[in-house]
């Protein structure tokens, strides 16, 4: 049997890094080879959760071999995947983004459901396989909705992912909202960062109608202090923006007590900003009241005004 | 609470049809407002089917209302979708077949299983759902099967789509061999059809790479009757590839006795077809040994070549 390799999306985050590493205990518990993989550095949040869980992080790569079986999780456009992704054969998708810039040559499984965490899908996925989910697992999965609902205050987060947490929360035997914010605040540490780490460490790369769009998203305590480097921070996106011959840039910058985010756009798109949240950009900046999901709030909008 | 139109792709065949009708009964089962509806003619074989079980056909449309919420059954590509679907707001996917222009703004329930019907899912479905499949359901959804899987003899058939087949003809009532080849010939009856009708009644467009193909399939007991009429098959062909400006046209004829294939290609692009079936174009003809299914055998290897 050749191996199946499961991975999330570059620039990994808590679901990307726990969906591969889940999805690929279960794979192995119904009888298959499936060896999880990263395709970039864990943060410090996720982090935190592997350690509280004493989980190893999967292995980083750079490509899969050719040819390779390969099972994506929480993204399906190819600009977000392994950079060979069009020498594999994709025989899985379990997401819950928009679908975009995505083709196979042969029909697969793809499950996508419009919910706020790959990890709720994979909890069910669990339940309908009659697999036991154990604490370990349990503790990534929670850890998961916990960071991409930001402790279930998102407007991506539906009932299902709530209903999930809670009870993942029990199996995995913590707390949800000590453990929550406990995670969240060891993300939100972005002391040690460099300007070029920041504008990185949570960057996604969209195509809006053939103009290129990168989001990057950090959560903060203090979202001034992020932006006291303002300088600093433009001159390393100006950097991207011409290596990468982007359209437009926007720096989110979250903050996880109040759910506001102060955003930062360059490029010559950055008007787009403006109309699709109704904002005046001062001094290129912006505070977006209430927004702090760039799937739900950010990419809809923008994508719209493109 | 808005309307939600569910609708298979154009040229419809059985499980386009069938799936449109199947799962707006299951929607509505389940207290939404969905209407199956139609993109282009009810064919003789899915005709055959309705008229057993006493089922009308869907509403032919053309377009759907601005901003509908839509359901794409049996199909994902835009191309093969309804025109306006780019004014549309696609709320869920239920597909067989590979993923490819398809692009939504939102997240959305997206499920395709690598499995040889749609039916084979949908049935899936009303049992995760605990709706209760009726004869009248179930004579639709064992019919789609029976056409999508050439009774059970195609390469997409799978063991989930057997037992299906096997499950659904019991509830519907009747003897799966013979009501499936009672059916199949009367899809395979083409005397009273022209030219244009032929080439057109399952043709379905693919974006190969950047090369625009189209593919038609028609079953027949006797092939060379249909090829019997090649000069004037081909003026037909070649007026559509100038209009549509394709690089490819392929015509199969599917023996549904012998489950082979007769292919007419033309086009610029036509060399093709040499390449992916390792066959010798004569008279613009090759006979595809043991070639039955559009989506397995014929789509995939000729992707490969572009």
């Amino acid at each position: 049997m050749e191996k199946t390799f499961i991975f999330g999306h570059k620039n990994p985050d808590t679901d990307t890094i726990t969906a591969a590493l889940a999805y690929a205990h279960l794979k192995n518990e119904l009888g298959a080879d499936a060896e999880p993989v990263r395709l970039g550095e864990v943060n410090k949040e996720t982090q935190y959760a592997l350690d509280y869980f004493n989980v190893k992080a999967p292995r980083l790569i750079e490509t899969v071999p050719e040819n390779s079986d390969v099972i994506l999780v929480d993204h399906n456009e190819f600009q977000q995947s392994v950079n060979n992704i069009n020498n594999a054969r994709i025989v899985e998708v379990i997401d819950h983004h928009r679908v975009a810039n995505f083709e196979t040559k042969e029909p697969l499984y793809f499950r996508v459901e419009p919910v706020g965490c790959t990890a709720t899908i994979l909890k069910k996925m669990y339940q309908e396989n009659d697999v036991a989910i154990t604490k370990e697992i349990a503790g990534l999965l929670v850890s998961a909705i916990i960071s991409d609902s930001l402790l279930l205050k998102s407007p991506t987060c539906t009932q299902e992912d709530i209903d999930a947490a809670h009870e993942l929360a029990k199996i995995a035997g913590v707390d949800l909202e000590k453990y929550g914010l406990d995670m969240l605040q060891a993300g939100a540490d972005l002391s040690d960062k460099t300007m070029a780490e920041l504008i990185s460490m949570d960057a996604k790369e969209f195509d809006m109608n053939g103009s290129k769009v990168e989001i990057a998203q950090v959560n903060a305590v203090d979202t001034s202090a992020v932006l006291a480097h303002q300088a600093e921070l433009e001159k390393e996106i100006n950097h991207t923006i011409e290596r990468k011959n982007l359209d437009l840039f926007l720096f989110v910058v979250t903050d996880i007590i109040n759910n506001d985010s102060d955003a930062l756009a360059l490029g010559k798109a950055k008007d787009n900003i403006e109309k699709a949240f109704d904002v005046t950009l001062e001094n290129n900046r912006a505070l977006l009241k209430g927004v702090v999901s760039r799937k739900k709030q950010i990419v809809t909008s923008l994508t719209e005004t493109f």
